[in-house]
């Protein structure tokens, strides 16, 4: 087992993974960033080491400096959270050569997987339904016009080194293809350097449901059900729950038999999710899978009772995995705490925090790096908290989450709470009948 | 259903009260001292009322103020939490004289349990194995001696009206029950205005074990296992677990059923607790029942995943239970976190807590009244939070408390953190070899 882990990451997820070290009697090192150093992760790891000025370019995506202080600190493995570098091939590879445990996918795995034609291509051949469309990168607007002709539309245009909603575009007639092609490339272009793009079947009503996968590095792979992530606005999570709404027994044995067929194709090593879209007929298409360790992890963890990160350590190490299936027991929901104002189209604000309270009791799970004093950079993803219910249905989840949102005291700062309390409350999602549209149309009170 | 529950209580269980009501839409209302303003449970509670200043003479167990403060408010029911008013007879009276549902057992049952003497006779007649002694209060010295010798030493002399270690001898040999008799009486006067004494034999290597109950209007009852509560420091419990590592199944279900034979007998309606001594060779006798929640009531929440207080709530409505008993499927401890400095002979130490972070997590539960800024008041207990971790294993569950206790900051003020932390190390806890005489000889690192 590990001597000593590194922690590539900040804020909330760089102390849930001190957390299970510490349980593990595993020693842990926290790097930081100038504008961190005031930040629990550092405070509660055993070393901390100072890796440069706020811009994660300076810091948290600095490889160099990460292995030095690696190797400077005497840490066996690297952690790297979600985010920064924790799908970056080249650092797997770096870690490696260095003969530092990557606590993540290989570098080939992330490849693989990073670029979404070629996972979908990996995809095809593994037998996991994936959505109709171009095989691969379209080569010129012809060739798009074609496939979408002969497919029909409604169509999705999508940049292949996309994510966060650039570079996507949904056509619903030809006429309305080459403007849709000229815009999304260009932003693709702006935004990713790159503006290969690649074309789908518009899924209609689509939710977001997501397969957590477990591999180990003996070939064998489970799956832990799934999240329902379907609550997004311009495709960033707000909420999500587990098991979903719309999930029935037949679906979730489907999805997670695709789900650990294409983990074991890939002899996948690690904590995976793989990501679907379900449309309405439950017809489920593989859309991408992630090669690390999911923000939204915590709720699984809550179902199936199984410390994710503490598993993804154990793989790692070279343990096997069990290989059974988890089903979710209980009901578990997860709201994402931002410092963002939910009044102002959900814009950034950073902030001093003056006052502090966060929700308890039975049934509550609190992952933060926020207290009261603690000033937020501004420099940073804005998630500062993630607040996790469970209980035995889902309606008594929802209303634990209510009653813990409206105990939650953050002062000083713009948050999304009244956000959630108000999701909460709001008829479809009570009901249970959303999809990845549902924030086109709500509107805060 | 009750439409406003009244908590006549203060601290964390108030808070832990209005928890439970606001998930189940029911509304609250606190009452408050003077000193207790700028407390959470009167911030948290949908309405609140002053009833008084800081003794709790002049508030929180001023009965008529209390009735007043439910009747102005609507208040359907009163939910005492613990100590206060929680056993006391005659406020149960009261508020079935003013049609206020007391959520807690009838003034007769809290007679016939709160008079320990009258308590042992009871479980006798309902066939729960009792300590040998005396039946009922001793009249005179000469009977005190009689039974002794009879019975064989060692002995336990106990105030009938005792609590908290007050008026209570261990006596080993017959020239020193003399003395004992005298000063326990005098002890017992002072204290609790009542100097009947009476006698049992003692028990070696004793383990406080208590059992979970659940009782409704029907008559039925069931149980929900054990907490070990052994770790005491003059009777004043500090750390409690479940399942308790002395446990076999065998005596768990032979305890459990003593419970619910207890319970059933005196048709006991409410949430309340069993505790017994148990000896060496696992025989366990009735001490005492509590007709109230415990401190402690939630490592039997986490393990079994059940809501007490809305238990209790439900059972007062008249709602009946399902009468499963239930066996833990985790194991979960919880520490007492004290305003009061352990190396300082566990002195009170209030003040104002200047920075604040709870721990947070898979698995960890705080129930607290604290955050930063608070002002602890001198004038009620020390107990400012409740932890509680929850693990698949006594093992894991003792790595992932003292990874929260090491993540607990709390300053400006003495906790007793520190002692968990040392006892969370101690080779005689983590080998789960302790009885309630463990904290004489422990010291402080």
């Amino acid at each position: 087992m590990f001597k000593k882990i590194l922690i590539a990451n900040r804020g909330e997820i760089a102390l849930r993974v001190i957390r299970t070290c510490k349980e593990m009697g595993i020693k842990t090192v926290a790097v930081y960033s100038k504008a961190d150093a005031d930040s629990l992760h550092v405070r509660f790891a055993d070393e901390a080491v100072c890796i440069g000025p706020a811009p994660s370019s300076e810091s948290y995506l600095k490889m160099d400096r990460i292995i030095a202080a690696a190797e400077i600190t005497n840490a066996d493995a690297i952690h790297p959270g979600y985010g920064f570098l924790s799908e970056n091939a080249k650092f797997s590879k770096l870690c490696e050569e260095h003969e530092i445990k990557f606590i993540g996918a290989s570098a080939e795995m992330i490849s693989k997987m990073g670029d979404k034609a070629t996972a979908k291509a990996t995809m095809i051949a593994a037998g996991v339904p994936c959505i109709p469309g171009s095989e691969g990168i379209l080569d010129t607007y012809e060739e798009a016009e074609k496939i979408a002709v002969d497919m029909g539309f409604p169509v999705m245009l999508k940049a292949t080194a996309g994510g966060g909603g650039k570079g996507m575009r949904a056509v619903w007639k030809v006429e309305d293809l080459k403007p849709a092609w000229d815009s999304a490339r260009m932003e693709a272009k702006a935004a990713f350097g790159n503006d290969g793009m690649y074309m789908e079947k518009l899924i209609e009503e689509p939710r977001h449901i997501e397969i957590q996968i477990v591999g180990d590095s003996y070939g064998k792979a489970c799956h832990l059900s799934e999240r329902d992530c379907s609550v997004q606005r311009r495709h960033q999570k707000l909420t999500e729950e587990t098991p979903s709404p719309f999930m029935t027994d037949q679906l979730r044995n489907d999805m997670g038999e695709a789900a650990v067929k294409a983990a074991e194709y890939i002899k996948y090593e690690g904590a995976g999710t793989v990501e679907f879209l379900v449309d309405k007929h439950r017809n489920f298409y593989f859309m991408e899978m992630n090669t690390r360790i999911q923000v939204e992890h915590p709720i699984t963890e809550e179902v199936v009772d199984y410390d994710l990160i503490r598993e993804q350590i154990l793989v790692a190490a070279g343990v096997p995995i069990s290989g059974k299936n988890y089903t979710p027991q209980l009901h578990s929901i997860e709201c994402r705490i931002n410092a963002e104002d939910p009044y102002k189209g959900f814009r950034p604000a950073p902030g001093k925090i003056t006052s502090y309270h966060a929700p308890g009791g039975h049934g509550v799970r609190v992952d933060t790096h926020a207290y009261a004093g603690y000033m937020i950079p501004p420099n940073y993803d804005s998630m500062i908290a993630k607040l996790i219910v469970t209980a035995q249905t889902r309606e008594e989840a929802i209303n634990k989450m209510k009653r813990a949102l409206d105990e939650y005291v953050i002062e000083g700062i713009k948050t999304t709470i009244p956000f959630h309390r108000q999701l909460m409350d709001h008829p479809d999602y009570v009901a249970g009948n959303y999809t990845t549209k549902f924030m086109e149309d709500f509107e805060m009170k």
